[in-house]
Formats: structure tokens, C-alpha cells, sequence
């Protein structure tokens, strides 16, 4: 694969686009081939089986667009299903869940992180895992919060209600004195402002979307397949696919990325 | 197929079993095969094409276990797929959103219905059609509350963050003096008492899964298809199937069944 070929990035929904996003600004030189999987949103409450079926469909789907890497730009995806998919493939793959661990592990004082995400992530112990793997020191609390993603896509972002069911939720958090808390689900930065307020200053919240996109450079560097610059005024062109609904997706990516899209296609994902 | 024959009844996930439970209450000889199609729950937010491709899928695999009548129990699927999918069926199919329908006609004095139900129903104007078929005079006012579903399964039943929700929600149905309420989604009926706390005593609230029964063992009698009572002592026996979670599935199933359930079986339906 030459190193001008697309990067593939897919989350079961919109939430990925949150990674797509840094990916646009950590390196722009190169050219995303997006998949949200809308019409089974979401992930983070079905089985590792049925995830692993779902992803090997996407990761097919995008071998046929010929990228050169994936991003699993969705932390249940890359909790129960990165492993074995990584086995499978020939070309790179890497996942949110990895690089948010070392950023906590990096980011901790007093060796006290706090995790919150889906269900299925959490129950996956993925994150205290990698965190462990690293350093068996930490010590990590997981908390799943099944309502902030429905709450996020009602658009209750800064709304008293959405405060009260973080206060319920991120309580045993704070009582175990964490001093960083990673956001675990890729729908959560867009509550970063609310669970700052929550959590108090003492507590640094990490985003896996940020170091996703560095650790991807990183990578590309290492295998020699970081993209050329296009030629003076051209312009990268990405492409986005969804299983269904593309104008709602539509409306949703052109609220958080840098510039509005078009055409999203609609594919028949389990055809693959 | 003979009257001996199951029935087959569907929803996208676990709220199609309050409309089973119905069933088995109204005409306890019917053997009930259940499908719930937990790895691609949600249906309400996605589109019409999709849920029609789903909802072929569903009536396939119900075919093979030779079902003599199918019951869409789920409003949703019901909206945007039964028209379409009874014009390629041998076999009698009934949906929820007519029974409920019709039940609101009858139910109201001052002419004025509410519909609570996913964005879905609500888009699809189906109980506007259907009621406004009956009686073009009646006033019909439709309200998507996306967050029931998520806080019905979280079990805040009886919680004030619910009931703040379902203030906003039905705020606007309140001003429209509606003394009817059609409760459009099968999660909703387990929110029965905080709705009705939050319309008042003046409100009728109508549960389509009582009516859908009571609309299924007409059917099943004027087509001579009602079964008859198996010996003394000897039980109908239901089976369940899912294509995700079976374990989670049998524990909400056997919170709101009269009996437990046992060995639901996970099936691909994308194979269907």
C-alpha cells in the first residue's frame, strides 16, 4: 500500500468523528475514509461476539477503499474487538483505548485514575488492563455512564439534568480521590466542560482522541507512510460512509469538524 | 398452516414483551415464538429503509419456524415497515400502532389525542394517519421523547430526573387540552404512573399492547386459526431468540413475564 492511500476511521456512530477531527489537525496531509455504523448504533451496550461481527464487516469494507492503516475510532470497538481484528489484518490498526491509557498513566500524580465510558467497555477491563500492563502500581476505577450518550445526542449539554446524572454517576469517583479521569466514549469531550465542573480542578481529564492522532503519526512515521503534501492549492479530500441516516449525519459532522461535508453514502454494511 | 402453528411476535429489542405478555394473558393457548433483535436495538432514530431491511430479515427467520400469524410488536417497526411487508406475506401480520389507534378513537370525548413514541413513529405520521382515517374531525398531537427509552432501561422508573424529563416532554401536550394519551413506544407503559402524575387524573392514558392482543384473537378466530387447549397438565411452551445478549435478555424478560424464561438462543439474523 503507498503512502499516498487514505487512512480508514470508523466508530459505530458520529462519536468517532470526534477522532477524525484530530486526525484533521495532528496530520492534514492525510486523506480519511470515514464509516459510522448508524444503522446498529450503538456498541457500548451488545456483546463482544456480535461487536467482533460488526467490526470484521467494517474493517472489509474498508479494505476495499484501499487504506493504508485503520483507526478504531470507538473505545467498546477497540476494547473487545481490536485484538483478534489485529491478527487478522495485513496492514496497521490501532484503537483509542491504548493511547488514553498511557496518557493517564503519563498524567497521574498520585497514581489514582478514574475511568468512565460504556457498559461494555468498562466490563471489558481493557483500560486497567493496558494501565496495569504499564505500571501494576495504579490503581484504576471504572464507571460505565449509559445515559451521557442518549443525553449528548439530545443535545443536553449544558442543562441542569445532564449535571445531576453526572453528579450521580462520577460520586464514587471522587471519593476515591482520583487525580486524572479519562473519557472513555468518544460522545464524552462534548461533556468536558460539565464533568470538569463536576469532578473539581485537582482532577485532569484526558481525551483519547488527541493522543489517538499522534500515536497514528508516530506510527505512519515509523512504517515510512506518512503522506506527501498535495501540490500548492489542492485540497484533501475525505470521504464519509454510515450504514443509515447520512443527513443526520450529515448535520451532526458539520457541528464539530472544521468544515461541512457532503455526499455522505450510504452503505449496505453487513453485505461485506 | 394449521391452527396448532406458533405465532410469531418481534421488537427490536425487550419492549416487544409487554405486548407478549398480552398476548399470553388474552389467549393463553397461542405458543409464542420471540424474536428481539438486541444487536441492532435501537430502532426509533433510524430510517425507514433501514428498518424495513431489518424487518424482512425478522419475517424470514419467523418463516422458518412456521409461524401461522406474526404480531410486529413494536411501534417503530410497525410505522414504517407493516404496509410494505404485508404485501409480500402469505400470512396474517398485525402491527401496534392500529390497535392503539383505534383504542384512542373510542377512548376520547373532547377529540383531541396525544402520541408519545420514538422520533421514528412520531416522523412517520402513522397514528395521525390511522386515527384521522377513522375520524378526519379528531386533533392529533405527536411528541418524540428520545430519552424514555434510555432511562426505562437505566430503572429510573419512579425518579425525579425522569419526571423533570417527562415535564419538558409533555409540556406542550399539556396545552393542547388533550384528554387521550397513546403511549407509542413498548418501553413507555413501564413509565405509566409518572406520566400520568404528570398529565393529570383528565388524561386517559391507552397502552396498544392490551389492544394489539384483543386485535390478534379476532384475527386468529375469524380466520379459523385459534388454537385449541392443549391436554390437561401439559404447558405451552414459548421459545425466545435474540441476536445479542441472551443473559441480559432473559433477566428483563423474566422482571416483567409471569414466569422465567430460560435458554433464549442468540441467532445471526443478518443471515436471514
Amino acid at each position: 500500500m503507498g503512502k499516498q492511500a487514505p487512512i480508514g476511521v470508523f466508530d459505530s456512530g458520529v462519536g468517532g468523528l470526534t477522532v477524525a477531527r484530530e486526525i484533521m489537525r495532528q496530520i492534514p496531509n492525510e486523506r480519511i475514509i470515514y464509516f459510522g455504523d448508524t444503522a446498529r448504533v450503538p456498541y457500548g451496550s451488545k456483546s463482544q461476539f456480535t461487536i467482533i461481527r460488526f467490526v470484521r464487516q467494517i474493517v472489509h469494507f474498508l479494505e476495499t477503499k484501499e487504506v493504508k492503516a485503520i483507526v478504531v475510532a470507538c473505545n467498546t470497538a477497540s476494547a473487545y474487538a481490536l485484538e483478534t481484528i489485529e491478527r487478522e489484518l495485513k496492514i496497521p490498526i490501532i484503537g483509542v483505548v491504548k493511547p488514553g491509557a498511557r496518557t493517564a498513566v503519563r498524567t497521574t500524580v498520585n497514581g489514582r485514575i478514574g475511568v468512565i465510558a460504556t457498559d461494555a467497555t468498562i466490563n471489558s477491563g481493557m483500560y486497567t488492563r493496558f494501565i496495569q500492563g504499564i505500571n501494576p502500581d495504579l490503581a484504576v476505577y471504572g464507571k460505565a455512564c449509559p445515559l451521557f450518550v442518549p443525553l449528548v445526542e439530545e443535545g443536553m449539554l449544558h442543562d441542569f439534568v445532564t449535571e445531576e446524572i453526572a453528579n450521580r454517576y462520577l460520586e464514587d469517583l471522587k471519593k476515591q480521590d482520583i487525580d486524572t479521569l479519562i473519557l472513555g466514549c468518544t460522545h464524552y469531550p462534548l461533556l468536558r466542560s460539565l464533568i470538569g465542573k463536576c469532578m473539581g480542578v485537582s482532577v485532569q481529564l484526558v481525551n483519547p482522541a488527541y493522543e489517538t492522532a499522534i500515536s497514528l503519526r508516530e506510527l505512519l512515521k515509523e512504517k515510512e507512510l506518512l503522506a506527501d503534501p498535495l501540490p500548492e492549492g489542492q485540497m484533501v479530500h475525505h470521504e464519509f460512509y454510515v450504514s443509515d441516516g447520512a443527513e443526520k449525519f450529515e448535520i451532526f459532522a458539520n457541528s464539530i469538524l472544521p468544515y461541512d461535508i457532503r455526499k455522505t453514502q450510504v452503505i449496505d454494511i453487513e453485505g461485506y
